[in-house]
């Protein structure tokens, strides 16, 4: 198995525990922790894939994925808010699903023939829009549009992805540069409380 | 007319009436009330269509949908909240919808070349999906992800439908079967306070 | 250029704006204002060209769309609340806006060869479901739905753009025809109030 999809598996089940959690602790049935795991890990690659026409959606044709999740949900009841306790390893996943999440979405957009800012926008798009579907569907303003420059580090580390692309560095290592640099960005946002909100400034 | 069509427009008709008198209860006007029942009822296929590939979305190529749907709209407002006293008749046909509407959902992503477990899940989002969609719009947290195992019925009708196809269990029958089963399930849901949150643990 | 494309990106430029400021009203960061600006002017055509199979949707391919949602972003930062000022202003071409959305909607959907009251919707859909998903995403209940009557406006004037086509009206005079007679109707309802609520009846 390759690194890079190793690391997509991860990053699919750090988001459906994240969705899964959310979703228990505002006491939705086992039903609606599922809908809210499935939607926080796979709902972001979804929009883009059918922005972008790719049907059927990517996970559609892959099995683990459901499996990464159904073992998400799984270990989310079985630990409860004990998970909590592995907070700095699910940030760390976390921090990673996001960084290649944006650049398999902004490579995947590319390869679609689309322009260099709008494959950084489908990056993002991919990173950050399963977790503004868990809050929509769980009736909240998207905490992303409030907190933290989670965002902000996709759209940085998609353009020194596109960056080091033209400046012909290779692919794997243009990769784990872009990753490192957006884990290094939120670590440093988190430590330092550095936010874009106005009541901040 | 088959009567599978026939149920599907019955099933139709159930989910936008259950969608114009959310919305008239809500006091949103005409307009808000139409674009309710519209996607209640649509809903649900909608996003199953779009996320197979599925396009222009099937709704799209059969104006009768749109016939049967201002048709609920005008029965909502003409027998307003009176038409609750139908209560019992409403919940059969839309139990018998969602019956259908997962059996249909799942036969379609099949069609399309899709593992099993895939077409389980689209059937049980082309079912659920409406009224999700609903109750966001309706800015509220969706009824599904808290109360009755109106999900998991789809849910284990949907395998069930698999496991009689599987047995070569004929087509028909193997639909009238599933749905009975399904109509049941709820049934038996509502009377005994079946559901699956954690409150009730 | 032609006009056509430039009243379309004049009400991107407004929708950008609307949407722009309805975010930093509830202290959204800059990234949640620019991902609301960006909702709120190309929500509704995308939400279109997904449902027709028209994908990549229209504004992956031109990226001036992305440069004047920009300049939108800009301009709210720049004069703040007081865009405000300029509400006149921006209320024409909010209104220029809508009635183009709903001819290009109606005209694209056309193209596609589907049918006439189908292609109705869809323009109602380009026109009015980005300030739907603006207003979701701020978790709140859409406007649209309870005020004015925006989208009758729109509907009306799909309806009468198809009858004058119908009747050999030059392409270009019946969408100055549709779009004047969108902008009077708009103007007459908000001089008079006019709304479809039954909080007013």
């Amino acid at each position: 198995m390759d690194i890079i999809y190793f690391f997509d598996l991860a990053g699919t089940l750090v988001f459906s525990i994240s969705g899964a959690l959310t979703a228990i602790e505002r006491k939705f049935d086992v039903f609606g922790a599922s809908v809210i795991a499935f939607v926080t890990a796979l709902g972001g690659g979804t929009i883009r894939d059918v922005l972008i026409g790719r049907q059927p959606v990517g996970w559609m044709l892959d099995t683990n994925y459901l499996i990464v999740i159904a073992v998400g949900i799984f270990l989310s009841y079985l630990f409860g808010t004990g998970v909590h306790k592995l907070r700095r390893t699910l940030f760390v996943f976390d921090t990673i699903g996001i960084g290649l999440y944006t650049i398999l979405g902004l490579e995947k957009t590319l390869a679609f023939g689309l322009a260099a800012p709008i494959a950084v926008i489908m990056g993002t798009v991919s990173a950050v829009f399963g977790g503004v579907l868990r809050d929509v569907l769980c009736n909240e303003v998207p905490l992303i549009f409030r907190k933290e420059i989670y965002a902000t580090a996709c759209i940085a580390g998609g353009l020194l992805f596109l960056a080091l692309s033209a400046l012909n560095v290779e692919r794997d290592a243009a990769m784990l540069i872009t990753v490192f640099f957006i884990i290094i960005l939120r670590i440093l946002a988190v430590k330092y409380k550095w936010n874009l909100s106005p009541r901040e400034a």
